[in-house]
């Protein structure tokens, strides 16, 4: 919190941090009072991240919950890669018009405020161990598997965001010089074998050569499916599971033998599935790690906060930005 | 720096700071002043690590150095896995007597000042970022390619040690489920392709299946002979190094993803051999990199302190934990 003096005369306490949750489908924004994670106001809107304009609707959903002369700080989680260091995003897939755009200068021209970006994955780590699941801990993991594998690191009590802030881009570690090609273009990485689309394609592949299953092929299968398939005792699609556990269970062990973290946390729609990802995952662990001391009193679990993680990440950042 | 304060008379200043390398052929110990790094006292001995008595032995050489009332913390560079936290040795495969051996408590109890401990890569890590190549950095990752392959890290500013305090562990990485036994027992870690031995293994290998080379088969070969016929054109010592520099980059794209550092310190007997390890491994590197912006300024040097970094890391741990 700080306060403007004008003279003698206290003018406005600027007590309000407002966040921003960029998405693929929707922009979010909320405003907290402090000391809370409760928004006292919030505004959703369709991000069309494919649609130009994107940045004007953002500005608009801010300015939609904007109390003026009482907004100390903005914070936002935005897909990546991005620069934290410099608030520019560099290239984000799916908005394409936002490539090398100063988004944070740009916003803080505008709203007269600090304005603090990192990318989702990376706030949502932070949101989990401000306010979630891993509150409490010193060193904390985060992965989300969904339509890519992200994370974030907490370790000895500080975001790990690194020299050019692309620290902790866990889904693009090469574990397999042999492996599938992932969506960055890369060989082998832990995404191209365990994100929900790799998972897809696997199923598809033995499918399209000739191991059987119950589910008729369909260009638009998605995981929750093939999970429903899994749970009724379709071998291929527990198959498809079980493989994307193994590997995830060798990059968990590399994350292991590098951050030696207290609390792992699993976010994102894939991590949903349950144990038909996490009983082979936990087999695979066991198998790789390096030393079984890694595994004493190390929490496994699922992310707290839902939809909710990048939000509040948003928030956590700006908090911790205007306290350093 | 603390001052005893025995009624109004100051008996004594701690200045001094004792820093112990513990080696597999000898004991380190030195004394520092404050603001220094070098030492004003200094003693070797040799360690016997496969000789009982290592502890008496060590203890002997902190003695021979001691100055009574003057010291006031000491810390220790040892080789792991051990638990910095605890100060505790878990099982270090070079001295059989130390295992689940509480080093830092028995010295403690004996000297009556602090004692810290950490890993030897950890501690040569450090080393390097506060008195050496890394100096001025946040982000920094070191590796000493050796018999092993070890590290040690720096991110935000603060060492990395981890829950456990097993951060860290490079070496231990697996980057090819196919790839070969590593020395701790797994298979297809970093260590098992590009440690000096690793290299020499494949060598002889390829020796065996009939690859041509100008140096005869020789149980006691070591990397800079081999070092040196490849520098007078052997193709298969050539291409020894070659491989080993080739997973060496896969693993260094990896800690790129993951710490995103601003500089990469390497140490090490084997990293000495130069451009025959380190021309593949750039391209490698290169190749394999996430996103070519985690190359932008980035600094790979070679370690600055040489055979001093754990006797230096040991003091600049004291030193830190002393300003906790």
């Amino acid at each position: 919190m700080r306060i403007l003096v004008k003279g003698s005369v206290i003018i406005a306490a600027m007590t309000l941090t407002l966040a921003v949750d960029i998405g693929g489908t929707h922009i979010r924004v909320a405003a907290y009072e402090p000391n809370s994670i409760a928004p006292i106001a919030h505004q959703r809107t369709k991000s069309l991240a494919n649609t130009p304009g994107v940045y004007n609707r953002l500005v608009k959903a801010i300015e939609s919950i904007w109390k003026e002369g009482q907004v100390s700080a903005i914070g936002i989680a935005s897909p990546g890669p991005l620069d934290p260091h410099t608030g520019v995003i560099l290239d984000t897939p799916n908005i394409p018009e936002w490539t090398n755009f100063p988004l944070t200068s740009k916003l803080s021209d505008h709203f007269g405020v600090p304005v603090h970006l990192d990318n989702d994955a990376n706030m949502a780590g932070l949101a989990e161990w401000q306010y979630g699941a891993g509150k409490g801990h010193h060193d904390l993991v985060y992965l989300t598997i969904s339509t890519g594998i992200g994370g974030g690191v907490i370790s000895n009590d500080r975001l790990l965001q690194g020299f050019h802030g692309l620290g902790a881009e866990l889904g693009h570690i090469l574990i397999d010089p042999d492996g599938p090609q992932c969506g960055c273009g890369k060989n082998g990485h832990i995404e191209a074998f365990s994100s929900g689309p790799s998972i897809i394609r696997y199923f598809n592949e033995q499918q399209r050569d000739g191991q059987k299953s119950s589910l008729q092929p369909d260009p638009s299968l998605g995981t929750a499916q093939l999970a429903e398939a899994a749970l009724t005792g379709d071998s291929l699609a527990i198959s498809a599971f079980s493989r994307a556990g193994h590997y995830l269970g060798i990059a968990v062990a590399n994350f292991l033998a590098i951050f030696d973290p207290s609390i792992l946390v699993f976010g994102g729609g894939v991590s949903q599935v349950g144990d038909l990802l996490f009983k082979p995952f936990e087999k695979s662990l066991r198998m790789h790690v390096f030393h079984p001391h890694y595994l004493d009193d190390l929490i496994i679990t699922k992310a707290g906060l839902g939809d909710d993680a990048g939000l509040l990440g948003a928030l956590a950042l700006a908090r911790m930005k205007s306290n350093e």
